[in-house]
């Protein structure tokens, strides 16, 4: 059976959309065999036309002008491979005005303008792929979307950062300083340049947007997210959590509570016995629950040329075959009425892990565990590791003291962490982690 | 958008149909949502129309006539869930040729008969889906068959019968034997009254058996994978593994070795820092290794009503959106050209376990290596476990002989085996298991 090629553009040709180019180019044969017709890259779409490049493409293919796409009504499918919200959102809504399907593997701007972009598309009778925007190796929105359509999913527990699992794994099995493992994912590549995004939760979050209203059908903006980042973790407490039996990862959380959605980014301790607390280095693992199914769980590369290709590359291919236009029109997307709202932070409920700096002294402990206990907060595990005796000196010595609580909220928490504050005793700061069920 | 309903058959209406049908009934509202149409159970065929069952079904639906489904031109799709060979192949093949798309959780029935069954399916133009026939609750088909088509699938090593997998780790963590494990299994449920078909292997060699030929279009035959069981396994093996830092499992691997295919079930030695080795009981894994992606895995429940039901569900929404037609129609199914061959057993290359029972004299562990050295089996780790001091008994002492090899043919470790055998200082049986990569 031979069909027409699909004609595609390849917008953006950096890291990505040169693998995507050398995955098509290079294996024609797996890809008519795959998509039932060949797919021809018929544009790749660059801002330095002279600069040097890992990949030879035919003559007439490269250029540095979109239009020539736009204008081209034998051009089926882009990729916007651009990255960032401008001009990526520009370049996304011409090419669907254009008539073009669109793939992308542009989390931010699927996170922040994906309704727009959306219904866009869906009043162009265009459809949108974005398998890739979301934990690149791992096919989590076909999972989402497609495998597990039988079911309402009820929690979602995600490492979604690649650059910050590997930091906290070189905190934890090299005993490295939060500085010095992020040299080193600088160096080894896992981080950019700019890391913020990465150390401080918000990429975790827009992915975690993203999930959530493809799980939920809820309109979450990531300023909604609980976010913290682990640009503040101190290897003290890498290390009390393990001897607790526990690994810290920056957990992206979703979980329904009656007609409430939880969300949040956080650094969380893990017990050692989950799946999730076992997954080391650059990598993402994506725990599912779903009402019928239960837990299925996800695990593989999260970024890179490779993975994330791959991903794009399936998309391309369901387009060819033409069941990615029927899945994006099933696709519970951005719905108008949603069966979950976003719970108030202070009503969120977990166990939570505190360490705080006290005076060694009489009643101190009586002090700190009477105010969590007039806030509800009930103790899991009190630690106060040994100190070294000392006898008559005038400096009151410094000493850690660990808390476990039991599920409380959010609320209350707070309410204890500012009282917490104000005792003479209690020195800032205090570290204050989400415990993972 | 309202649009007609996808009217259904459920054929079996045992553990797993029971399941579907609920499903389907009690969530009328998210089926249309995820499918776009409602999805009708117009008949559940039955042997015994009388008895008693768990679930209330509107008059009219339930029969024991599947003549009444073959007739009826508006019933599209069927579920055959009702296991085995015969008549299950017959059902299957009737229901095609009736023009309906068929739905089936039966990997017995595939394996043995799915090169008829799909050709046949596709002569009809007809469809058939198979998601819940490998692995349950995780989408492992769709993973191979959509989200990773831009790689070729190079490595799959995977945990696929849930009993064996349940009994492993009872023997591992509560140092049960085999026969006491066994029986726990039954008790909850896990294992069938007759469990030999879990637990001698078959049933993980049906299931890698349809996922070779998805993933690497080649014909399996399940006699032509090389199988055992866990049944043989003794607790010692079990805690010698541990010992070295492995633990034991049912590993279902298919590796790609240049244009040879390397196929095998059989416990294997598992290093405890890969995730495989840390999935304990009655759950599956799958670990892909895909030429562009790389690794991915996947874990969830593997059999159970729920977790089965929630695939076959899947399927059906795909059926109802069109999306499982035009994916059958691709799939690299039982093809004619295929691009890999089965790899002879002797040609197969693995690192290997023995547990020999050795004489406790001078010269014998001079003897054993010298026979795997002749065979140029090279050996990574030698341990002979302290015995009790003896001194001018006339009984010889037999102690047990640890030994892991480097990676060797299968051909020259079962010529070592043969010559091993005939030493007079080495008792038998010999245990001999592989050790993963």
């Amino acid at each position: 059976m031979s069909r027409d090629p699909l004609n595609l553009a390849i917008v953006g040709l950096g890291n990505v959309g040169t693998g995507v180019a050398k995955i098509l180019t290079q294996q024609p044969e797996r890809m008519i065999q795959r998509a039932g017709r060949p797919i021809h890259v018929a544009k790749a779409v660059v801002r330095t036309l002279s600069k040097p490049r890992d990949i030879a493409l035919p003559a007439g293919v490269l250029t540095d002008d979109l239009q020539s796409v736009i204008r081209d009504p034998n051009i089926h499918v882009a990729c916007e491979l651009v990255g960032g919200i401008h001009p990526a959102k520009e370049i996304v809504l011409d090419l669907l005005a254009a008539g073009k399907d669109v793939v992308t593997a542009n989390k931010a701007l699927l996170c922040q303008h994906g309704e727009e972009i959306f219904n866009f598309a869906r009043k162009q009778g265009r459809t949108v792929c974005f398998e890739a925007a979301v934990a690149g190796g791992i096919p989590i929105i076909a999972a989402v979307g497609q495998s597990m359509a039988a079911n309402q999913i009820l929690a979602i527990q995600a490492i979604l950062n690649g650059t910050s699992n590997f930091i906290l794994s070189e905190m934890l099995l090299k005993h490295q300083t939060y500085a010095a493992a992020l040299q080193q994912a600088q160096a080894l590549g896992y981080a950019e340049a700019d890391p913020a995004l990465d150390v401080n939760g918000t990429d975790a979050a827009q992915k975690l947007g993203i999930l959530a209203q493809l799980s939920f059908g809820t309109k979450v903006n990531t300023s909604q997210i609980h976010v913290s980042g682990i640009d503040t973790l101190q290897q003290t407490d890498i290390q009390y959590a393990a001897g607790l039996g526990y690994t810290i990862k920056l957990l992206a959380s979703a979980r329904v509570n009656g007609d409430k959605l939880e969300l949040s980014v956080r650094p969380t301790l893990i017990h050692n016995d989950k799946p999730l607390a076992q997954i080391h280095g650059p990598f993402n693992a994506i725990l599912l629950d779903g009402d019928v199914v239960g837990n299925v769980w996800y695990s593989g590369r999260g970024a890179g040329q490779l993975p994330t290709a791959s991903a794009v590359t399936a998309d391309i291919i369901d387009m060819a075959i033409g069941r990615a236009q029927l899945t994006f029109r099933q696709l519970d997307l951005w719905c108008d009425t949603p069966r979950f709202t976003l719970a108030p932070e202070a009503e969120t409920r977990s166990r939570y892990y505190l360490r705080l700096s006290v005076e060694d002294r009489p009643h101190v402990m009586a002090d700190v565990t009477d105010r969590l206990g007039r806030h509800g907060i009930s103790l899991a595990t009190v630690i106060q590791p040994e100190a070294p005796e000392t006898e008559g000196g005038t400096q009151t010595q410094v000493v850690p003291l660990i808390i476990m609580t039991h599920r409380t909220s959010r609320g209350s928490l707070l309410a204890a962490e500012a009282e917490l504050s104000q005792l003479a005793s209690v020195r800032q700061p205090l570290m204050v982690l989400a415990v993972a069920d």
